[in-house]
């Protein structure tokens, strides 16, 4: 039987060699589950793209594939050993690690302790995936899974030495389609609000070996790369007293308050400026020093960056670093000096082939090429001198791992766990993804599907048993109760006075 | 944003007002992700075909809601009452509910015995999906998940009183492409065979209540609708020694052995057979009424009608009865009058609006559509003849359910869940769906998204946690091995003489 080759009926002019049809964005990001053998319009013109951009991306051909036998010693040994390395003690080197030097030559090669601290802050920013309630089913939508004391013990991170001080709760007073994680259930916990993050603090044990007490604040990213990625083309707002201009999306679910609301009668900036407020002053009064390290992945880590700013601008001589994945660019020129200005610290993890820290500036939706733009300079030239970049980078290679797909994985290069595979491999730009590199590869796997078929790890394994569901005294399927102690209360969102002394050291 | 609209580039000549775009059997069947609120080609071209034959398909837009108010309580009072009425004694009208009369005045108003006895049957032949091994990165990929003494534990169907004594192989000397369910992994537990269904016997008590010991055979049929749908439209083969020919596709999976195989040194019929003859030997020494019921869902239905004939062909004197859901046309009408003649009695149960019953011989992919047929009258009045139904039909509506989605359903509606929803709910061609439906309403949503949002049953939610991974000790995810006892063996699949007393009440 004849294969059916759908057609696109959307044209745009043919300009430069540009191919002809074209999708939305959104249809690009979501094209992993096809088959990529025979590209389709779709692909084609992101490979256009992407050859436009420099982006590295190969062919699916060109894939080096690992043979079943060498793969099977591989697979064994990777499955008998620990997932981390011993933790050594780096309180002497702490400011450079914190970026005081802005990681001169800490970078490549790759500082071991460096990475291992990259790592912690990556799973870190993953845990807000991890615990998010992506089940619109649940009247829950769009909260933790987990009550704060139990997160990184329910997700394995207790390992690090940090204890949870207070969720993040954000809204937006713009409309961002997509933005919001909404139940579809009448009654739910919140209308307006999604948990957006969290903010941390080391234990006396890990204080010891990091060298100070550090404040960590993780800021959650939006679950698929297309939806902001689309909608955040708009325009940049002023932020703080100078010149800074940053994008008027992040902004907003940065800074919106809402007082009809149960979660954000406060904005997600006053929520976490009051609980940083409140550690620096606890821990400096005892004479400690002190550090805050600001992360997130992809949207998250635009909200690090307008956290860092004010913090930055807020606490006189607290050391600020923010460790971004995935992040695409925040504001304006005026912004990056501001940071610079104020002392901020940003090491950007980016993946080569990841196409979101392109944007905003880098836009190729429909709507755009066909309205606006006749030519590709006035995508990559015109809009560059908008938004710009701020700090160092750290550019890592998907092709440099032998354990992943290749070709157009436009999801699978932007998710991060991808980036913290490709982060524990890496050594140097200058020799091969490390062999005895120990973080659990089946993580990759997570959402996507990147990992290549020999590991036999399922694409998109993360998922509870029947989507939650569990068998009642009659024998009927039905979707529990939330544990009490996990539902979203907008009073017990931060550690209370009792809880002081355990989980602050106090 | 405009959306794109694809177009499809396959046009056939516009005859009887025909839509003109085609697209294949497969995408139109799942095509069930889509929003259905826009029409695309394929929805526009089922839609006609559908009511060009009397399916009754109603449209997305005409669904009858149910409020939150009332929908609250239905759900309460669902959830909180046993799955299953209280079984009776049917030890006296047996024979009738086994069809001796071919279930003259039992269909409507269907006798609630007769109605339990469908459900069990029904969900002995789900549960040959159920405990199905669909993992592709698995080596026991095809295989039955768990031990045949394992099975209806797992399944929580002991309380029908049955024991497994046998497992059925099958595998296929023609080619029919996405049939057998293939492992990825080299090393695989079979190349060339699948677990195909079982062999139960009713045990001591079950056999008192209803009234013989009862010996079934349960048929797996495909995962999917369209796999055999479009691949089924072969040839017809002489089956036994009078005029009766069958779809050659269906045969070739019932008598196919191969030497070279471990699984199929014999065939599934052979193994049927040998197994029967053992089961009737034994119990009928005993001086027992001894009954055969076979049962299969779609494929699985079709297998049942040849194992009926030749059972019926075999063993003289015992009372063969199909019960089949959603089975296509298995033969020609000697097939018909041969089974007739041999006494098998067989009940089908078909949803109005599955459109799988009609196969073959009801053909619309385009193929056939394109190259051979110039009108529908062929399709259905041409091809009519040459496959032919047996037995008496009990037909069931989607659209009596208050909690089913409406619409077109290709996938939905062919389900066997969805068969059994509404054979609990059915009372007769007059009444409305029976509100006091005791059978778990979740069910429906195991393998498809048929359960109106109101009930916030998450569809295709029947999986395992993480698609099976587990950490190991050093906290990696890995596939763990699968449970040596349940691990397939071709010299292990049957009784033993040690579990004979035990598991046949010897």
């Amino acid at each position: 039987m004849k294969a059916i080759q759908p057609t696109i009926n959307h044209h745009i002019p043919t300009t430069r060699g540009l191919p002809r049809p074209i999708r939305s964005q959104h249809e690009l990001l979501f094209d992993t589950h096809r088959s990529l053998k025979t590209p389709n319009p779709a692909t084609r013109l992101a490979q256009s793209l992407t050859h436009m951009l420099h982006l590295q991306i190969e062919s699916i051909h060109t894939q080096k594939t690992i043979t079943q036998s060498n793969f099977s010693s591989i697979l064994e040994d990777k499955s008998n050993t620990p997932i981390s390395s011993p933790k050594e003690d780096i309180s002497d080197i702490w400011q450079e690690l914190h970026g005081s030097n802005d990681w001169d030559t800490l970078l490549d090669p790759l500082h071991p302790s460096l990475k291992q601290e990259l790592l912690k802050y990556g799973e870190f920013a993953q845990a807000t995936y991890d615990a998010f309630d992506f089940d619109h089913y649940s009247e829950y939508c769009g909260s933790c899974k987990y009550n704060r004391n139990k997160l990184f013990e329910k997700l394995g991170l207790t390992r690090h030495g940090y204890n949870v001080t207070k969720y993040i709760y954000a809204t937006s007073q713009i409309d961002l389609p997509q933005w919001l994680e909404k139940s579809q259930v009448a009654e739910t916990w919140s209308m307006h609000s999604n948990w957006m993050g969290y903010i941390g603090v080391s234990d006396d044990e890990e204080s010891k070996r990091i060298g100070r007490r550090d404040i960590v604040v993780a800021w959650r990213g939006t679950v698929s790369a297309s939806e902001w990625y689309e909608d955040f083309q708009r325009n940049l707002e002023r932020f703080g007293h100078g010149d800074a201009k940053v994008e008027e999306g992040f902004l907003s679910i940065y800074t919106t308050k809402l007082q009809s609301s149960r979660y954000n009668k406060t904005s997600a900036s006053e929520q976490v400026m009051k609980e940083l407020a409140r550690l620096i002053h606890l821990y400096k009064k005892r004479g400690e020093k002190v550090s805050l390290t600001i992360t997130g992945h992809s949207l998250g880590g635009a909200l690090a960056l307008l956290n860092a700013y004010e913090a930055a601008a807020t606490f006189a001589n607290l050391p600020v670093n923010v460790i971004s994945f995935a992040a695409p660019r925040v504001g304006n020129s005026g912004f990056r000096d501001e940071l610079h200005e104020l002392g901020v610290k940003t090491l950007r993890v980016v993946v080569k082939q990841d196409i979101v820290p392109w944007t905003p500036g880098m836009v190729f939706n429909e709507k755009l090429i066909n309205e606006k733009l006749q030519n590709f300079d006035e995508i990559t030239g015109g809009l560059e001198w908008v938004y710009t970049h701020a700090g160092v980078e750290l550019k890592l290679d998907a092709r440099s791992s032998p354990y992943l797909k290749r070709g157009l994985q436009l999801l699978g290069h932007h998710m991060l766990e991808t980036y913290l595979h490709l982060l524990d491999g890496y050594e140097s730009s200058k020799v091969p993804f490390r062999k005895d590199a120990r973080r659990d590869i089946a993580l990759v796997n997570k959402e996507c599907d990147m990992l290549i078929n020999e590991f036999r790890i399922p694409p998109r394994w993360y998922q509870a048993a029947n989507k939650g569901l569990v068998q009642n005294a009659h024998g009927r399927w039905v979707k529990p109760k939330r544990d009490p102690e996990d539902i979203p209360s907008p009073n017990n969102e931060s550690v209370s006075y009792n809880e002081m002394k355990h989980v602050l050291g106090y």
